[in-house]
């Protein structure tokens, strides 16, 4: 919740400085159009070519009606029939979670789809990217997205992860495959990538492409508890370089089940991991830790070090994982970081610090910026579309 | 929608005349636990050991706040903190779709999860059924549900399916299974069976019982139609024997896809087709149109005389299709209908009016009955896990 709620305050502080003009609904362009995330037949919510989200739903005996969306609640106003409508200020390119507001009572809108974040299925909305057109739907070879039930006997419970299998998959029935593991932030599941992440397009569009090699990947839920343990998704192990409980069930479960399930190649220089916010924190722990199973490491809009801002000592951070450099150079093949423009506090000044350890360390990485995005799922498929393309090769 | 209206009537009725004491709260037993519906972490809705449904919802500022469930919108009262709380009467055993009503406005209930049904994207609530094991999260082995993306060339649109796999698909390489095409019915889609309708749970504890045979089980989306055809889901053969979009698209698209795609077995003997309802009258409409193609059939609260319940003339109906018994007996390995004891009108009447022909025909068929519940999941899990029963042996 944490990690929602600061991805959202410089959303609020940017559009409200500069798009003032269309809070008062003067120069709001009249082209709005259903929203792409909407449920099928549903008009509204919709969205102008300005990125305005306009919201309308019948309530004639309520008080106040808002939508609530990027931290700001837009009052809605009534007609005679007892319909209440009103558009927001400009929002980003990509997706949002949203929710309305109904005389005090927090509610899904419902004309929209439902998505897992912010700890809750609630509303989400797409705002139309200028580059959306590597996450879109296109006639080109389609994978498969599988979901997979299995027990945990570290947790002692079911979990579920969520596979993508490349478009030949099912035909080259001799061919072993690569794998990335690709992990959802605080407040989601393991819905993310393959829902609001757009995991299998992205993937299917740059494997037709063939920008990036056929490989699977495998999502998975980025919490894990012992009986009788408190629930704490980032585990004992954060900033400390101990051992969670979720490397445990990775490691010891998940990594097994993949490779008995799935045709995979299984040595380290075939095996990726990447995660965003605090799927970033556990990819940079969980791959320092088991190096000899890991070869490449993606962390999107987060790093180990999160909250912290400080430089860091690598003789003591992580207890020392990053002092030797010239090792680190040698094993990891791909070290890839990321980050949007727009990003709250402290993510820019705690990827910041990392990186400037990385430096300090003559460790070699890369580093993208996500233009005119912030601590969403825009900056997140473009980081998947980046990183995707240096795998395996 | 008027399948699902029709659907809701009786039980209205029934528990409005059984079960009066509860709506007065006076018997309630307070043993309420929140739905396994229900989002995680979220304490309501919930239901106690009467299958009362308890709402509860914070709207400091409605005025009037309802829950939705089973036609009857039920008060909820609200306390000194502006949260809401309130008790359904009696509900059947198994799944209904259920919304709130705030001050006029219909939402989702933030607490449940949701479904596609009813034409909407909204809450429902699983009620524990005595027999809920048999679609019970089970220790046995697991068989997966892949989402597969396709373009239809028919209608011009891309489609997706969901497909079962049972647990040794992946093992048996060598292996090549029989195909149940399982529709759902009107007001819901391509995600009905593998969500409510708990397919993969169902038939991964019968495989491991072996009391099913491995099967691979296609769930599509029943609605078809040609670019500039108006949308018509049951299409032009709704009881006239003719040839629907969806039909076309099951035939020469889906079939063909399917059978590309997965380790089939390709003659009729071993392809059945199911569905509920609407999914019900298109299945006897396609396999009777193709007999050469399918020797398994399943009505599952519906036959393709609906709505009408009068005497069927085998002659004329569907271009005469049932006018030869014995043929048919030789050609059709099941045929297979079933029905909620709690059905409300015309379902009753309409099943009862096919089955007269059919033995006017001398045409052999299974019958079962749901006991106790109505035109609703729980009838057609029951209905799924009896008929799986039959197939392929």
């Amino acid at each position: 919740m944490r990690f929602r709620y600061l991805g959202l305050l410089p959303v609020i502080l940017f559009t409200g400085t500069v798009c003032l003009a269309q809070t008062n609904q003067i120069t709001s362009v009249e082209d709005f159009k259903p929203a792409s995330s909407n449920q099928p037949g549903k008009q509204y919510p919709q969205v102008n070519s300005e990125g305005l989200v306009r919201a309308s739903i019948s309530a004639p005996q309520a008080q106040k009606v808002q939508l609530d969306i990027g931290g700001v609640r837009y009052d809605l106003v009534k007609d005679d029939k007892g319909v209440w409508t009103g558009d927001s200020r400009p929002q980003d390119e990509g997706f949002h979670y949203y929710q309305l507001n109904i005389d005090g009572a927090q509610v899904p809108d419902p004309g929209s789809m439902f998505f897992y974040g912010a700890s809750r299925w609630g509303s989400g909305i797409e705002i139309p990217a200028k580059d959306q057109e590597f996450y879109a739907l296109k006639n080109v070879p389609h994978g498969q997205v599988r979901e997979n039930l299995y027990f945990s006997e570290i947790t002692q419970a079911w979990r579920r992860c969520f596979v993508y299998t490349p478009p030949d998959y099912d035909k080259n029935v001799s061919y072993r495959y690569p794998v990335l593991y690709l992990q959802h932030g605080m407040g989601e599941d393991e819905t993310g990538w393959p829902v609001q992440g757009k995991t299998n397009l992205i993937l299917d569009n740059l494997i037709a492409e063939k920008k990036a090699v056929p490989m699977i990947i495998v999502m998975d839920k980025g919490y894990a508890s012992k009986p009788n343990q408190a629930q704490n998704p980032a585990g004992p192990s954060r900033g400390s370089g101990g051992i969670s409980t979720f490397e445990e069930v990775l490691i010891n479960e998940i990594i097994p089940m993949i490779d008995v399930t799935y045709r995979t190649l299984t040595d380290r220089g075939h095996r990726a991991m990447a995660g965003l916010s605090m799927g970033a924190n556990q990819t940079i722990q969980i791959t320092m830790n088991n190096l000899d199973r890991f070869a490449y490491i993606g962390g999107f809009s987060g790093t180990s070090n999160f909250p912290n801002t400080t430089e860091i000592d690598p003789v003591t951070f992580m207890n020392g994982k990053f002092k030797d450099g010239e090792a680190l150079n040698r094993q990891i093949k791909v070290f890839w970081l990321g980050l949007g423009t727009k990003e709250p506090d402290p993510f820019p000044g705690s990827v910041g610090a990392f990186r400037a350890m990385l430096d300090k360390q003559g460790i070699k990485y890369v580093y993208y910026e996500s233009q005119g995005t912030a601590h969403e799922w825009l900056t997140w498929r473009r980081d998947l579309f980046q990183f995707a393309q240096l795998l395996f090769k």
